[in-house]
């Protein structure tokens, strides 16, 4: 095949990514100086070489364990699970967590064939168990129904080691309008209420 | 940086391509196999190294000249005048055309700084000099104010060749709909009326 239609062929296994879009990015990367081309190549060399899995928390990270676990800085007696270590990134941009990550890698999703033996949820009552002073479980997968029973099931299997369970708070996105948020968030919203101080 | 940053980082500066999108691919990216990052890197590298410019036309080729160049089996009296060299696949994907190509490498663009100088045209006029039986030159600028000047200019060059100069029809699209068609692409229709036979 020709090189061309092998990149075309690439860009477009890519999530989001038509076969239009794949001509389109390969024909600009022709325009580009040829060094531009070699430089996205070494960043994909990179990341597939030097980027693992910490075997503690499930993130994405060049050292193992990654810099979460291994800050001394971090209060070690919480920790917040996500779906994915892309969202790591995201609670992190707050500035206003301190505690340390579990990442599942997903979640409970029966029709997707994703149970609880896909999850990286072994470790994580590994982690709760040697001699961990964790008091608190932060769930925060995403606010979907395969969100929630993944959330459930957690909470269930960790209560009995005695740490608190708790989840991000649901309710109207700062910055929205009640008139155009769904129903389902603005009965949250309702039952979350709280008091004006 | 780290290499996740540093591939977001190249992903973003693609056309069309933002930071969120770019977080997306490089996250995708390490749910898949090593393998499947290693290949992307290669047909990178693959394309960098070898396409080149045709020294003939102006495409974008393994081989110099490139197959339409060298073809035995096409016209050589057409010559079909592209912008870039991703037009000439959408040309033949039609299967209608036999003939030669010429890529200009852009349009006439003042407010873009892109003047005559800029474009492939010295090498043009070159082919069609040189003992060429070039009968037709086919400007198959894009139907934009900039491709129109463009087709023009290279109408007032060519013409003291005696080549003839033609450019493509203009008039509704296949499939469209004369209700939500613009006003010009109408006028040009109207203009441009066939016989029916």
């Amino acid at each position: 095949m020709n090189p061309i239609d092998e990149l075309v062929g690439e860009f477009a296994r890519l999530p989001g990514i038509g076969k239009k879009t794949a001509l389109r990015l390969t024909y600009h990367l022709l325009k580009r100086p040829q060094e531009d081309i070699h430089r996205l190549a070494r960043a994909l060399t990179r990341l597939a070489d030097r980027i693992h899995t910490c075997t503690e928390c499930g993130n994405l990270t060049e050292d193992d364990p990654c810099v979460y676990c291994t800050s001394p800085r971090r209060d070690r007696r919480v920790i917040c699970v996500v779906e994915e270590a892309s969202d790591i990134g995201a609670i992190e941009r707050t500035g206003t967590y301190g505690g340390l990550y579990h990442v599942l890698g997903g979640r409970l999703s029966p029709l997707e064939g994703v149970g609880p033996d896909e999850l990286n949820v072994a470790r994580l009552l590994d982690r709760m168990r040697n001699g961990s002073d964790v008091g608190e479980v932060i769930v925060a997968t995403n606010p979907s129904v395969e969100g929630e029973a993944t959330a459930l099931y957690l909470q269930r299997l960790i209560q009995p080691t005695g740490a608190r369970v708790t989840r991000l708070a649901r309710g109207l996105p700062v910055g929205g309008d009640l008139e155009y948020a769904d129903g389902v968030t603005i009965a949250e919203a309702l039952a979350g209420r709280r008091e004006i101080r």
